[in-house]
């Protein structure tokens, strides 16, 4: 199953379906059909059972998807069912907000060191982790096994971090820096930049009305 | 040409396009091929040549894209060649963080005005802004003609806001709160969530090993 090459569009829609029905599972919803996902979701119902059918069949005519069969699934395709530990670089501003969202995630993917080159902030806490200097980069990823590495670092340092997370062997980086990292082929990067997001909403401001739904 | 609909897809390219282009122009290059893009930027060639070409046929063979006049043409597109007001309601780490991209916004795209229901928060100073009291939201964003807000509230007040800045006129909300919030059609909502970010990224742990040759 995980050997089949999914799009990158679909894989970053799985996330979203997730959350809607982790959403529905608190409130006790036991199945949910195509058409409500795509409504509550903003997503071609055609588009969402073609998206969950890579997984395999789990849709019932009439009935919809079992939601607590589906996050299972999807926890699964997300490798989520292992723990994956992450690193932070950059304890300013924005590393302190995502270190906040650690108390939501309970799925198994974890901010577990937080680094800063800046030494007054070496040592000062955040929510429970302690800011370790950049030193300890290296030991620190590679004795707990760290996997996915976090850059909120100014534009001007992050290409520096990267190198040294991928020395360590860190294979996926999300990158809050507003620059293009480069980086061996073998390394996943997902940039996460705040301005990309809002630059592509000011096109909606003339156009406004419907929008497309499109493959990728 | 505005009027013809382009995808969302592309939508969310062109500002990853504009930002390369920029730092090539700050470089001095005044061309570029839509190979050099698609090995920079990660993205097919042709597809980069498909993108460009709903907005007119730029390029010119054996020469490349114009750097400046592709510039001017996505800021067009992207409605950037007039000013663009933007609220943003929630000062807390990731307010701030925001915020301080806020220099780095020559787009025309300016955060103006800061809000928080929190009382404490209210008349302190983020960078050249002073938090204000949310019950002056209204009538700021109609003085200033403000037409995108960006939510950085805890989740249980993301959707109270959204309504808030609905009701005073908003059309596009950037949202930074894990929730979906319920908004009419002509609303455009962009959900700026890291966590979808980083759980899309877990996806490729497994993957990434197939094809990475050097084994854990």
């Amino acid at each position: 199953m995980k050997s089949e090459k999914i799009s990158e569009a679909v894989v970053r829609r799985l996330p979203i379906y997730w959350r809607y029905l982790s959403e529905l599972q608190r409130r006790e919803v036991s199945t949910v059909s195509s058409q409500e996902l795509g409504q509550k979701l903003d997503l071609n119902p055609a588009q969402i059972r073609k998206d969950l059918a890579y997984f395999g069949d789990f849709g019932r005519k009439g009935i919809g998807y079992d939601v607590a069969y589906l996050i299972e699934k999807i926890r699964h395709i997300l490798n989520l069912d292992q723990q994956i530990n992450v690193v932070l670089v950059g304890a300013g501003n924005l590393g302190h907000a995502l270190s906040n969202y650690n108390a939501y995630l309970k799925e198994n993917l974890k901010i577990v060191a937080v680094f800063d080159a800046y030494e007054p902030k070496v040592g000062t806490q955040i929510n429970t982790l302690k800011v370790q200097p950049m030193d300890e980069l290296y030991d620190t990823i590679k004795n707990h096994n760290i996997r996915i590495g976090i850059i909120t670092v100014p534009e001007y340092e992050a290409q520096q971090v990267a190198n040294q997370l991928i020395e360590a062997g860190i294979a996926a980086i999300l990158n809050f820096a507003p620059i293009i990292l480069k980086t061996p082929p073998h390394v996943r990067i997902h940039a996460a930049d705040f301005t990309t997001e809002m630059l592509s909403l000011a096109y909606y401001l003339e156009e406004g009305k419907e929008d497309s739904t499109d493959g990728e």
